[in-house]
């Protein structure tokens, strides 16, 4: 044990300290089941203690790797036997809830459902959600810009963040915990620590921007004759419905197929349609806004854009469409299994798709490719089925190549951490990569946060 | 003259470098009338011509100032006898409007007009506008994070940003020209060239992002009879309205008393009423959003926030209520005037008016203190008159000084440029400051680009 231990035990007391079975009993990650192997996992209460710890750790020469909900899909939170993991674990206070800059105050242990539900209680909305809303928490929302099922309408993490602190590697606390909208004097500095996976900072506290609580809901699946058509009626309904559009979510056949199979969903339309889109609108009208999404939806049939359409009529049908899109786990009755997060532009998606199939099938018999995503956003998910185990380079080879000439991206959301490293390359050119390695060395000379994730 | 710049003709041609009169025949900004100092003007093509002549200043030691439309209010652009002013006027390039991404792809040098033009002849709409939309250049735009009159619903250009191309000090080019919305992949570069004005490097180019055309607009100006009803009433338009609420323009009575003083604007409402906001919606329902937005006026009349109102049944009328807000000209009436764009909680902006006025009426006698500006975004405008030119100094005092305690910014939309300089530290704290100067050593150490702004 790292003498650093003691004296951070001395200076924040025994309940900030686990080591030894403390730590193996807890595991890496909830996807890495194994035990963490950190020399010791320091529990901080405040913004001051992080501080401190980080100096500490600074000078006596200690990496430290931060950990919040631990449901990071990447391999953000390995942490190794000579250094220390920072759970923010302790720090969940819900500081404040101003409705009228319609902001909250948080410490960035506060789980995202905590927030969500803070928000609620003041008929206002956090429009972030995503699966692992109860675990995943604020800060890990922030460092990982994470991005959810309603981006399309108001943006990733980074769009609702206002104000932010973090500790620097060294100890330093830079605070911008800003509640305005409009600040121009220099460098934005919280983009440094929005996406960044704790390589720059440790966020500490943040202020939060709210939404008013949407009053109406409507939600539709749809079937497509083609992807034409599914990118002109996404297009309809932006200009259609003004800003309430909020979800977009397609999904390829070979997904409906999957999800729609014997025995799990049943099909709430006919599964010969090579596309489907589960599109949900928010607003502020329940009256008027089902009458315009109604007649949205028949001028799109009309045009010939929407081949079929059901309606959601209850909350109970609405979460039955929504299961069809949501119920991902079903995708493990596929092995091996490859899964992908990428983005790209809307218009080189259909081809994409088709390619890879195509590239899929020249090398193996009976490949499996199963495509759905936020269409509105670009974000493709894709499930992959072929050959073995063994084959995953190959597989991830055949994935990410195109992106580079079509400047798609190899993570639209996950991140980077330590599983996509090598892929970097794909999506950011070597200057872009110089420049994010001058900000590491500038932040963070001596590689103290969170070293060897991203670059 | 420097040798560099005969170098720079030789590479770029003649007509790529002015020098002597035809440098001194040009204004420092439109508003800094004299005429520039720089050794010489270069106007280079493209990225790579930009990327040259950093590259040949940066190794002959002399240092490069950029400039757009030069409309910049806080003389960003000044450039001195041993610097080069890089104008990029010949880089108009509009090269694509991507319906199906909803992207446009341009050169820094286009005028924000032409941008706006070229996606209305879409059914697009690029959401920034402002006063000097016909100079000013989105590469400026960018550099300063223009804000404007639709921040409320779309954000400030920093919003509006999917993909960018930066030269750095030394030459190299970092091109992040992405056409997708999620991409988390490391640190997001563009932020560092968005509203830093030019410190950090030259944008070259970037992909905007366009909405849908609004197909309805809505109109009112309301009188309140104190200032909680008019944060009542932002917060029930942003409700009431879903997506659409797109201004929310505030006047204090003694700005609306000046702009419909005798042989000015007539007055459209009563000019007893302590506030008067203009609030305009943009919608996609013509008939439908009309009724609403009639429906929630009565609302609020009935709820007793709004006093009086008046809503504009034609466009004619509707630039008539806007010409109110707008023709800030009359304010140059006053003498001495000075002029501030400052932010600050919108729950702290009742009080910090009136603490502001009682400061000045206990050092003046008879001072005026016209205010108004962008309420939903926390923005504020003050236009002072009070003692001489020669107290400028001490009426900055009274108006910055109160802004640390609240959090708020000296800076709104404008920036730091030369002016703001001295009061950066109002906003900024020294760690964020000690950070700022940490990013400009890492990106520019020999400090070739815009010299001695902002920091
Ligand atoms: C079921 C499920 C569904 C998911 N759905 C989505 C989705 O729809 N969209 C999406 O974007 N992601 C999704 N994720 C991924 C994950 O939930 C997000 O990345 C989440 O934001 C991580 O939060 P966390 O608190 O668990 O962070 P952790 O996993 O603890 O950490 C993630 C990374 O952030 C760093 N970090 C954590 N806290 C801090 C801090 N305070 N300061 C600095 N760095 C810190 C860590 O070092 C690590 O690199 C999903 C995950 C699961 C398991
Ligand atoms: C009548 C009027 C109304 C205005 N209204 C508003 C308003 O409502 N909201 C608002 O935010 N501003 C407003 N402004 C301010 C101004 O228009 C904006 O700041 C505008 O964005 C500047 O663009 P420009 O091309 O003129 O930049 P310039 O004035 O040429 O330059 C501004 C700064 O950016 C740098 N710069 C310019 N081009 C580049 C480039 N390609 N790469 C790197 N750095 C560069 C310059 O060095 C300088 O520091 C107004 C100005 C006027 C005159």
């Amino acid at each position: 044990m790292h003498p650093v231990v003691d004296l951070i035990r001395e200076k924040l007391g025994d309940t900030a300290v686990l080591t030894g079975d403390d730590v193996t009993a807890r595991p890496v990650s909830r996807i890495i089941k194994s035990g963490c192997a950190a020399m010791a996992i320091i529990r901080p209460r405040s913004t001051e203690e992080v501080a401190l710890v980080m100096r500490l750790c600074h000078d006596a020469g200690v990496a430290v790797v931060p950990r919040g909900g631990m449901t990071g899909l990447v391999g953000g939170t390995l942490v190794g036997p000579h250094e220390i993991a920072l759970s923010l674990e302790r720090m969940t206070g819900i500081e404040e809830v101003d409705t009228l800059t319609q902001t909250m105050t948080v410490q960035a242990g506060v789980p995202l459902q905590a927030i969500q539900d803070a928000a609620a209680a003041h008929d206002l909305l956090f429009p972030l959600d995503l699966g692992a809303r109860g675990s995943a928490t604020i800060g890990g929302n922030i460092a990982t810009n994470a991005g959810g099922n309603k981006v399309l309408r108001y943006g990733m993490v980074r769009d609702m963040v206002l104000g932010l602190e973090a500790v620097l590697p060294d100890g330093e606390i830079v605070s911008s915990m800003f509640k305005i909208l409009k600040n121009n004097t220099g460098v934005d500095l919280k983009q440094l620590f929005i996406g960044t996976e704790g390589t720059l900072g440790i966020v500490t506290r943040a202020v939060l921007r709210l939404q008013p609580a949407p009053r109406s809901r409507q939600t539709m699946l749809g079937a497509f004759r083609d992807f034409a058509a599914v990118t002109r009626m996404l297009a309809h309904m932006r200009a259609a419905s003004g800003g309430n559009l909020s979800s977009y979510e397609v999904m390829w056949r070979d997904y409906y197929m999957l999800l729609t199979a014997p025995g799990r969903h049943a099909p709430p339309l006919d599964q010969n349609h090579p596309f489907y889109a589960l599109v949900e609108c928010e607003g502020a009208d329940p009256a008027g806004d089902d009458a315009a999404f109604q007649a949205h939806l028949e001028a799109a049939m009309e045009r010939g854009w929407l081949a079929d359409a059901v309606i959601a009529r209850s909350e109970a049908e609405r979460l039955q469409l929504w299961r069809i899109r949501d119920d991902v786990h079903y995708l493990t009755t596929l092995s091996p299994l490859f899964v992908f997060d990428v983005s790209l532009p809307v218009s080189a998606m259909d081809a994409y798709v088709k390619d890879l199939r195509a590239a899929l099938q020249r090398r193996w018999a009976d490949p499996t490719l199963i495509s759905y995503g936020h269409l509105g956003d670009g974000n493709l998910h894709l499930a992959l089925s072929c050959g073995t185990a063994a084959d995953k380079e190959a597989v991830e080879q055949l994935v990410y190549t195109p992106l580079q000439a079509l400047r798609g991206s190899v993570s639209a959301e996950h991140g980077i951490g330590v599983d996509k490293k090598k892929y970097l390359g794909v999506t950011r050119t070597p200057a872009e990569i110089r420049l994010m390695r001058a900000l590491k060395a500038a932040i963070d000379p001596a590689g103290r946060l969170n070293p060897g994730k991203i670059v």
